[in-house]
């Protein structure tokens, strides 16, 4: 009698929590979903402490000018570390910005132009307290690969250097765009393993380009892969290159290398390894003025104009015949700078431990491309080497980077004369020893550690930039990345479960060989996220391999299979080819004899199951919001009709 | 005492639990599961019961010619039935075949042509019992939409028609290795919205281009898009058309119309619409040939080869330079006829109850394309009007394919001189009369109704076609189809969660407004399958985002939020950028001063964990199997803390 009550409020209990299911309001349509994920990512969280009128406009423009901020408690004990810091940085930043300016095929001024304006721009912007702005390799690498397919520089620098101009304009245009509507997901689509993969081929490349300058080759392959530039380079071999260009470049290089091992050694040197670069030039250009080398092969710099940086308003260009090329170039720039910019940013302010708000920084970028492209300075962001460096010399706030522009800019205005003599080699051997950083070997391996599909995925990327271009290893990594995601969402996966014994939590057997199978019943469980066009029919026919075989197995021990519970917890999605399958599913499952209980379906996926009927052809009875209802369900079943 | 006891033996029970969680062995590594994946895709079930092996090379031949089989139960009844079905489909399928050769911008004899040799391949290979084969409307619309592009017909027909003959052998080829290779997958690339817009967008195009033979149009355009083809209709209706045409095609157009009426109405008339074609053609014949309107601008069809199927051997053309083009179009083909047939054969196998094998009806109609570009015919397929027919005339088995096929034969070689006064608009108004079984109103509501992205699948298809071509339409489709995969998969999204009252079920709180939170604990659960570089940081923003509104929440009641519980439950791939978002996840709750417990990580989640070390820094306590063993533990910490 007792049994038979507690049989009746279980029951009871099932069928009222299985109402709950079938009757659970409307999920939000699509659009109205669409409606919120965009109102989420575009707007802000609501500040529900209310300013009044006069503080709010202050703090609109702290949030735009953070300066204004942090900038009322500013003290000269900040000043002094960042007066060191800047120096630090500046001497690094002279020679790199050089050597930038050369591997974005042009004049070196603009390079140190670029290490002036931009820096100025981002510390009354940007929020980073360590970044360091300016020109980096990869950046200068695109620039220069991308745009030598429209304008050839060395046919026409002037129409290259407008279309730079342009390129960048457009970069902080879109930077700008994305901050302001708040689109800073879109730095995701690059996946971390893809950067990894991309930055360690690009790192490559452009130490390839860097033979040029090592060796003192004229003419110089101007395609970046490494089949063409070792064409090039064994060709150059052959006849027109100079040993003592090598024997100069290598040998400070070794110089660098030396500083920087032991900077990393000893962490209070880390001043020496930044110093070296400007050292080598220093001491590079006094040789070769003293010995007047240039006379017997060694290439110089030469033509350095110096001076404050000019306008470059005129020479933005946006009715020629090059302007959508430009655009698409300035959107891939801005993406790549932005993804470089705020992985550095972030990864310094997490150590440090204050939050970086990627719009933000969108919004700083943007502006200070912008007004970079209208005083002759190319596409800047922030650098690796130069943001650690700063980070080491103790900086404060990004007073450091006005420093540094500041000490740039004077070397601009009264010492580029001084430049005339440096060898190209030492500018080579400069851009050298700052790329290992950008090889991240041991990321590599934990990337193949964790995921061996992403590790796929960097592989693809780092071979897609060395023997492709960089635009096709942008792409291999974007479709692989994406590509992964349709495998991975669409991957039929079923999985048998059984029950944890002492609960009522239902696992796979194969993943808990503690969980045991119910006899008669087989309960599998639809592992993917989705149920599709694309792997509706196959899930459909794994369920049905998967039945037959339990039903072989439950024979053989003189049972027999009655009931197929069907988890679709993991289901978020479902469309109409899922519906149909899942309908296809329950005819066969009739045709054997067999009851189907579906368990769980998420709001969506009941939803459309109630649009189509298919939950009055499968039975308002058998749909169960766990498990163990449907099991106990389907028990009570087996005994009232034993 | 016996509390504390109780507290033990649940605090042992969780943590024996977790044990499990953590312990679990490793799951099988990426190729593995590709492999067993492809394993299990590509060889059917085993069969446990032992043949000796003759029987072997019988049960061999009887899977490949299926006719060996029901061949011997083949009895005099069954043919009569058969034979009625046979000319009734004959009845229809001549018409029809020389209005699609038309179509196909080919010479009538070859529609016929192509109802002669694919049936009878069919018929000992296949294993549907009603398909009907033969040339379709739709594969003819694209074979000629596409090969017009490399081959002028109208300029070079004898080059166009080499062409026509070798996509037919690679479309053959790429079905009957598609089946061989057991990829029958392959025809779900195309989702069911996406092939109910496909359908639909064709038939109008279909119909469009029937306006060329309705009212005698010589000069046409050769797009199918609707814009094009209304332009090239008003110009032509200035000058050039023959009312004449026009109203005959339409009279009998409405003669085959009502007759289709009638035949839904009362389903004993099947013969009826089967008939009406075939006698308008020798209505329409007669009275072209008795008033010799021919010769008042009444186009008429006059070229007509009769005779047997001439060989085609030499035909096909695999050096040329179009060589790759008509593999591209074989392969686009072998697509759309497999999807149409399988589609046709499956709805029909499952309306009298048996399985159809599609890999086996993959190597059947792959056999039947290539026999047939050997011997003149063009890409034959399952047509939809003409199975539907011959169910209804009541076919037995495959038998009847052949009677048509034979009574089409018969036709060719004695019959053809008469449709030398056969007028086009006719042939135009018998493929006009079957296009409104290609479009599916009511299937298309039935989407709209269950899913509206689906609609916008089938809309995309639908217009892609009628504005754009065919290929467009098909690209549209295959990228919305799996752009929707991708959106749906990385769509970031999370649900608070609550205790289902009497139970341990834990639920979304919008859905089941009965379920109820639980002070100071946040419970949330990832709703996408996946958490990868595309959506980690926008998921674990919108948790922060839950975080502070719990807390601030939690705070106006005078309460505090102690723990987050994350509940990983759906997330059955995570990569390395997923395992990043966790990571700072982690930090940032510490930074709020929280407690995070992940509940219930996949199996291969799990194990990414682990190998990122990642579960040393959250803390191995901190994962639970279960919502409610997290929530136990917790509050467990908080009553110990308290």
């Amino acid at each position: 009698m007792e049994l038979q009550q507690l049989d009746a409020t279980a029951t009871a209990g099932r069928s009222e929590r299985s109402k709950w299911l079938l009757n659970s309001p409307d999920p939000p349509a699509p659009w109205q979903q669409l409606f919120t994920s965009v109102k989420n990512s575009v707007l802000p969280l609501p500040d529900k402490t209310k300013q009044p009128r006069p503080n709010r406009t202050l703090l609109f423009l702290q949030a735009l000018f953070p300066i204004l901020k942090w900038g009322k408690d500013y003290k000269a004990t900040k000043f002094k570390n960042d007066l060191l810091a800047g120096f630090t940085l500046a001497s690094l930043c002279i020679p790199q910005s050089i050597g930038y300016a050369n591997l974005a095929k042009l004049d070196p001024q603009y390079g140190l132009y670029t290490s002036v304006v931009p820096p100025l721009i981002y510390a009354v912007m940007g929020s980073s307290r360590e970044i360091a702005i300016g020109p980096v390799a990869v950046v200068s690498l695109l620039l220069s690969a991308m745009i030598s397919k429209v304008v050839d520089p060395s046919a026409d620098p002037i129409a290259y250097r407008r279309t730079v101009f342009t390129v960048t304009f457009f970069a902080g245009t879109f930077q700008a765009l994305f901050g302001l509507f708040r689109l800073g997901f879109l730095v995701d689509f690059l996946s971390h393993a893809a950067i990894v993969g991309f930055m360690g081929g690009a790192a490559i490349v452009i130490g390839l380009q860097q033979l040029k300058g090592l060796l003192g080759i004229t003419h110089f392959t101007s395609k970046t892969d490494i089949i063409s530039v070792f064409g090039a380079v064994v060709k150059a071999l052959h006849h027109q290159w100079n040993p003592l260009n090598c024997v100069l470049g290598c040998s400070f290089l070794i110089f660098i290398l030396i500083t920087k091992f032991i900077g990393q050694k000893n962490k209070k040197l880390f001043w020496l390894p930044a110093m070296a670069p400007l050292l080598s030039v220093v001491l590079s250009t006094l040789i070769v003025y003293l010995t007047r080398a240039d006379n017997h092969g060694i290439k110089i710099v030469k033509h350095f104009k110096g001076g404050l940086n000019p306008s470059s308003l005129h020479q933005l260009d946006f009715g020629g015949p090059n302007v959508g090329a430009a655009a698409k170039i300035g959107l891939i720039c801005a993406l790549i700078a932005l993804t470089e910019a705020i992985a550095v940013g972030r990864s310094f302010a997490s150590i440090k431990g204050y939050h970086l708000d990627g719009n933000k920084e969108m919004v700083a970028m943007g502006f200070m491309n912008v007004v970079g492209s209208l005083t002759s300075c190319y596409t800047a962001t922030g650098s690796f080497s130069r943001t650690a460096v700063n980070f080491s010399a103790g900086c404060e706030t990004v007073i450091s980077n006005i420093v540094m522009s500041i000490t740039v800019l004077i070397c601009l205005l009264f010492l580029t004369k001084l430049f005339y003599y440096t060898p190209l080699a030492i500018l080579a051997s400069i851009i050298l020893s700052a790329l290992p950083g950008l090889i991240d070997l041991n990321e590599a391996y934990n990337i193949w550690k964790v995921d061996k599909l992403d590790f796929m995925v960097c592989l693809g990327a780092f071979f897609g930039v060395l023997f492709g271009s960089v635009e096709i290893g942008l792409l291999v990594a974007v479709v692989m990345s994406f590509g992964k995601i349709v495998v991975s969402s669409i991957k039929p996966s079923i999985e048998v479960v059984g029950r944890i014994p002492g609960t009522d939590i239902f696992c796979n057997t194969t993943q808990y060989p503690v969980a045991i199978k119910l006899s008669g019943v087989l309960i599998t469980r639809i592992n993917s996220g989705t149920l599709c066009f694309a792997n509706a029919s196959f899930i459909r026919e794994r369920i049905m391999r998967s039945v037959k075989e339990e039903s072989d197995l439950e024979e053989s021990n003189k049972g027999r299979l009655n009931i197929l519970v069907l988890d679709m917890t993991n289901v978020t999605n479902i469309d109409t080819s899922g519906i149909h399958a899942l309908q296809e599913l329950h005819q066969k499952l009739i045709a054997r004899d067999l009851e189907l209980a579906v368990v769980n379906p998420r709001w969506q996926v009941i939803n459309k199951m109630k649009a189509s009927k298919l939950i009055n052809k499968i039975g308002v009875g058998r749909i169960f919001l766990s498990i163990s209802d449907a099991v106990d369900a389907s028990i009570g079943l087996k005994t009232n009709s034993c």
